[in-house]
């Protein structure tokens, strides 16, 4: 994709894949703890997304995505789609085809968690595995959309995808004071954008990334997308090489500082959500609360942090 | 307790509750599921009880009743509290006496999970182990109660428990249309009889129980409290053996009729709500969706579910 001109979801792109879609996904409660509660000095706001159908964010944009393909605005659905993806894209893409009686063909690292592609193969789309990482599987799947002629859904950097997930951006606006800032897990940064594009003016948005998978915060450092050495706990999830270039962009534009974390803050913020809550998160999904944890002092006021997938067993213990 | 006089908390003693609790408990969201999507043609709402403190809504009642205790209304709070529990309610009494700076002692049957005798002794209660059912445990609680002078809090035929769990009444006020009905597991009924008391005139409330274990089924059979034999897989939940006066009372007045569902639904129920929203709520806790899924020809327009605690490990698989 990186030929292609470089396209940012306007305010009303992401208005008209909240119309698109408000009948195929689900409005995701929020729940409002004091400050203690989570053992940091300040009130935090969890966005519940890994309530969403296929238990992450992604079947927002991927259920977007899939709708344009519908209308014939990027190729017909008729060869069916296909993507890449750590597992829970891959799960989206599958669940929004299922829906739209569309075939998929989802390309996974191999060492993708049986959580997830149990899912995607559930779903009845086709499941790929891929030796390598994200980038690999990447690669697959744009080369079967060439010469299948199929519909390939970019899992973070595609306008369609990036719109998707903004609006859970949306819903914020309706749940969480003005002014709040709110934080979110960093793979490619497909979530990033969409919120951070979605809520722009009313509420900052932090990424928060692995240390050991951080390409959106190398991006911002070189002034573009750079690959990175990827790996850690979170791999799966936030494992992309090369952060998206609307991510980029965005976070140029908005002069987004990231926040980075370390494995072990992310396993031990998966603990406590499972111990206080009963909240059975994946790594990725709480490397935002992980770095709200490790850097509260910034967030005198608070935050609210999207916890944005759970297609993980529990943390083991209590 | 059964000599005493009936007392059926009104309005005003919910309300109350509410302004004590309201800097203790949390607010606990719900989430709104289009028909199909838990495999039954009518919308649910979910009420997520199960991301209250220590896993369950039970410290709204041990909040309350505490609170009352140390106001001086029920006994000085310096000789302690105990309580009898399956294990929710000695985790809420130990949480809530924690909060308070009270010693309290919990009489727990010696099958309860893990889980739950974890976080009672985690709280800091003294945790006495009792041979038997729930009603062996009260015995020793009451009998403990009358020995060292301390305040024994009930699980649910005690009009504070009751106004505490009423305040849950409350919050669904506030969050799902009037008119629709709600469905609520029950063991002594003290959840029932709350959240029944609070939606008076509002909403519906049904109490689904175990068919192993339908002790307020019988009640309102019998016309007052009788036993029953206990059992099944929600038994360390909703185990009791003589179903509450106050929500034998609450039934009788309002015509209420429970429903009641086998095991096997119970278990259903719970890999549904893991497999379609990853929720790990404990059986007790899917009693009434295991109810709302088998008898949803009686909700034609769909109905709200209290998940109301998830203090056990997920089902296995998926």
């Amino acid at each position: 994709m990186n030929e292609q001109p470089l396209t940012i979801p306007s305010p009303a792109d992401i208005e008209g894949a909240a119309g698109r879609i408000r009948t195929l996904v689900r409005r995701t409660p929020v729940i409002h703890l004091a400050a203690g509660e989570l053992d940091v000095p300040v009130p935090v706001t969890l966005k519940l997304e890994f309530l969403q159908h296929t238990g992450s964010f992604k079947v927002r944009g991927a259920s977007n995505a899939l709708a344009l393909v519908r209308a014939g605005e990027h190729g017909a659905p008729t060869a069916g789609v296909c993507c890449a993806s750590g597992g829970n894209h891959g799960a989206a893409v599958a669940w929004a085809a299922r829906e739209a009686n569309v075939p998929a063909t989802a390309f996974v690292p191999d060492f993708s968690p049986k959580a997830k592609t149990d899912i995607i193969e559930a779903l009845g789309a086709r499941l790929r595995l891929v030796e390598g990482f994200y980038a690999d599987a990447l690669a697959a799947s744009q080369d079967h959309a060439r010469r299948e002629g199929a519909s390939h859904i970019d899992a973070y950097d595609d306008p369609r995808t990036v719109a998707g997930q903004g609006t859970l951006g949306l819903e914020l606006a309706e749940q969480v004071p003005q002014g709040q800032p709110v934080l979110v897990g960093c793979g490619g940064g497909g979530l990033y954008a969409g919120v951070a594009l979605a809520l722009a003016g009313r509420n900052r948005v932090i990424a928060a990334e692995p240390s050991a998978a951080s390409s959106l915060t190398a991006a911002l450092e070189a002034g573009s997308p750079v690959d990175v050495e990827v790996g850690g706990v979170a791999v799966d999830s936030l494992g992309a090489r090369r952060a998206g270039r609307i991510a980029t962009a965005v976070g140029l534009s908005l002069g987004m500082k990231t926040l980075t974390v370390a494995d072990e803050e992310i396993t031990a913020a998966r603990a406590l959500l499972w111990r206080r809550l009963r909240i059975a998160a994946e790594p990725g999904a709480v490397t935002a609360l992980a770095a709200l944890l490790a850097h509260a002092e910034q967030f005198p006021d608070g935050a609210t942090v999207v916890v944005s997938g759970a297609n993980a067993a529990p943390p083991a213990g209590g």
